[in-house]
């Protein structure tokens, strides 16, 4: 059933992989020769996802734990879960999403000359999964390849897209394009806090003239030191939360990244914008689960109601309702329940159109962790009515947050790539490869009691050398990596099925 | 004896630190207004580094552990090893490093934009350490500091600077500089290995129109899927070390980089290099012990006759007897009994002209992993006969390595900031900042006993929680940061000695 494509080359232990080496012939992604300038649209040029094979559905699994039905489905927003037994780990679905990435999109692996990684899983407190994932680009002899992986919550994928962005535009690229990888597995220990996890990788390519380009100037971040979310156990993989403090952080970032990048975007447009619909057609949110986002959408609305104020203009129809909170100390207005009513119940529309788009993923696998905002915008890429060439003109407002905590409120723009600049896809490429709702109709649902098996072999695994997982290759999708042992010294080898 | 300046903020579990604002009316550093071009000589425009109080003489450990003499000092090449007991973790010393940067350098807090941690040294799997920073940056209420923690065995430290750099050069920094910060503890388990830890941080400010600029598009890399410095062991502080990979590893990745760098080089200069010497007045590097710079040094020159050879070049004097090994299979020449032996012969002279004012901290401190490399850069720029003034207008090579593994040879250029375009450090002020001699002299002589029992107390706290450590406050110098407590949750609280 499952046949590795791998071997033992000698010295270095490294693998090769023969198998996701792009078709001869093809070329769609080769090194540029012209050196690109700062604001070249540098951006995502291709995108590709990894998502397991088993999922659990929210609605069994609130049966199962015995809650009030709609706990985890409507007070979470969330549809399903994805999950992965001890077969499956950091390195393995990284090592799927970039393999898919290099394949699907033709990406000669001699153009790359960065790769980031962002994670929060870690298997090895050294060593980085951005070095297993250089078993990819062995057989091309590529070896001059910058780039680490990243380590700050949920962050981290997103540094690692700021980093390829600021790299393919520096003089170190020499023409070559980068590769960020945004990927994690969600686990909690059982308890409220287990509905949240979830599994997911996603792998970008980015280079200059993109088809989703990041607006240059327009990003602000946002960060303090908390201790909202945090892995202090070293020999667990389940975090300690204080679920409270972390979602007013979250909250609190919105606001503050908002404004800058509001301000930031006014500057640059030199226009006033009233609204988000002013400053975007999109937007899409780090999710740890989909109720915040919901939330965190008509935060911002409650923020251009404020601004609005504070700046002399009348309210519209929409906002009017909001004008006896928009004067208020900011510290009143952040665990106010009548606010959050009087919020929950407006901007319905605005929030289906704008956001619903990049929602389907991540309600159907539950948190990816820094994976989740990039997935979110895998899903709007994807999307059949928003997504595809829909995009093109339109301006997309993303916000990802870190516990610890760092966030960045960032602004894309979906545009037409000059083919002149270089053989670059389009966003109709894109969405036509993700292919996202077939994808996540391959998978088969689970029992609630597999899920929790799984999470019991995970457990009893994490942490362990001179050992073989015990899950069944069965539950690996066809062409994605799986861990096949940890070396009694602790080396972790893997193979493709 | 100890007076901490720092208390609780409410909600955010912040610490204010008062004592290291800078003093009000200086300002050495403030936000630039104009933007910077990608070559406007970003690089470093200040440094500082925080080393601990004790140190064992690797003399008197080599009697401790009953070893021939000569074993540690000759046979690694080093003099000392700094230690830390469980009173200091990798963020105190992070935070003593940034703290000194800001206040010895009078930095406005507002001037930075971002930070960016390298460290291999976890003490949580999440939360990053760049985070834990934010606590010097809250009285000024600059939260907008982009930025995140990097791991990658050695390297993070490194691709934390190259970020750093990228970012300046970015129309992200509006203007504003970078911190990034290097630092490690190094331990290991009773053993061969034990001699080879060292603890250390460095700090530096990054920005345009720097006194130790970065040569855009020289750098070259060098990335492989490896397993020769790894740490699996989720519950344990200890590495898994396979020393000979490690080292042929290490000096593969010079040979690659070093042929890639000269390439670039060549290009950039139009002109051909001969020699290191032509290349380079000093080349730092990374050391996990001083024999193994002594012998990637002397494999440069190795590489500098394979290449003249290959080009049809005569010899130079100094490289003559290399002449049966220059066309010698890459291969073959890497466990070469012979060659090792003559290089070691040759290149005395020019090791200690180009490598020796880079040497010193790391001699005496031991390996501070990510923080090495960059140590030794502030050696050198510290060092009386070749630091300071006397590096302006040379050229100056770097090379650092990450097991795992991914390296980077690059180039600096020592040069006198142009102080029409921003208010600058020069090289002068950062040696005498820096102060290097007297820094290593104010520390304290600690038996190989008093060592071992710092290490046991390591051992036992790592990982816990809901603990205080039990190393005296004595030990930590006055101004410095140490770890009060481990909080129940999880969260760790610092003070300021």
């Amino acid at each position: 059933m499952s046949s590795t494509k791998a071997k033992v080359l000698g010295l270095c232990k490294r693998w090769s992989v023969a198998g996701v080496l792009p078709k001869s012939g093809g070329a769609s992604f080769r090194t540029v020769t012209s050196s690109s300038s700062p604001s070249h649209n540098a951006g995502i040029l291709a995108a590709e996802f990894y998502i397991p094979h088993r999922y659990v559905s929210q609605g069994e699994l609130e049966k199962f734990d015995k809650v009030s039905s709609g706990k985890y489905t409507v007070g979470l927003g969330q549809a399903n879960m994805a999950f992965v037994d001890d077969r499956e780990d950091i390195n393995s679905i990284a090592l799927t999403a970039v393999s898919r990435l290099l394949e699907r999109y033709n990406i000669d692996p001699k153009s790359i000359g960065r790769l980031d990684v962002g994670t929060e899983s870690l298997v090895d407190k050294s060593k980085s999964t951005k070095t297993t994932l250089m078993q990819l680009f062995a057989p091309s002899g590529n070896r001059d390849i910058e780039g680490a992986t990243v380590m700050n919550a949920c962050y981290g994928g997103t540094a690692s897209l700021l980093n390829s962005v600021a790299w393919v535009n520096s003089p170190e690229a020499h023409g070559r394009l980068a590769i960020y990888v945004a990927c994690d597995i969600a686990v909690y220990e059982p308890g409220p806090a287990r509905p949240t996890g979830g599994v997911g990788a996603v792998a970008c390519l980015v280079g200059p003239d993109a088809p989703l380009a990041l607006v240059p100037g327009a990003r602000h971040s946002h960060s303090v030191d908390v201790y909202d979310f945090y892995k202090p156990k070293m020999s667990s993989e389940y975090p300690a939360v204080d679920g409270k403090l972390s979602q007013s952080c979250y909250v609190t970032a919105v606001d503050d990244c908002y404004a800058g990048t509001i301000h930031k975007l006014e500057k640059i447009r030199s226009s006033e914008i009233k609204s988000v619909e002013d400053a975007f057609d999109h937007v899409a949110f780090h999710s740890p689960y989909n109720k915040l986002v919901q939330q965190s959408f008509k935060r911002m609305l409650y923020n251009d109601a404020r601004r609005m104020v504070a700046r002399g203009h009348a309210l519209p129809e929409l906002l009017a309702a909001l004008a006896p909170f928009a004067s208020l100390p900011a510290a009143q207005t952040l665990a106010n329940k009548d606010l959050d009513k009087l919020l929950s119940s407006i901007g319905g529309e605005a929030y289906k159109r704008m956001v619903g788009p990049s929602e389907l993923i991540s309600k159907n696998i539950g948190n990816s962790y820094t994976g989740a905002l990039h997935m979110n915008l895998v899903s709007l890429l994807g999307d059949a009515h928003a997504g595809g060439a829909h995009l093109e003109g339109k301006s997309i407002g993303a916000f990802s947050y870190g516990s610890g905590a760092i966030a960045t409120m960032m602004a894309f723009k979906g545009r037409k790539p000059s083919t002149s600049a270089h053989q670059s896809t389009s966003l109709s490429t894109i969405a036509s490869t993700l292919n996202v709702a077939s994808r996540l109709k391959e998978r088969v649902e689970a029992s609630p009691e597999e899920f929790t098996n799984a999470l019991i072999l995970r457990e009893a695994f994490y942490g362990k050398i001179g050992a073989s997982p015990a899950g069944s290759i069965d539950n690996v999708p066809k062409g994605a990596f799986y861990l096949k042992e940890v070396t009694k010294e602790g080396g972790r080898i893997y193979a493709q099925k």
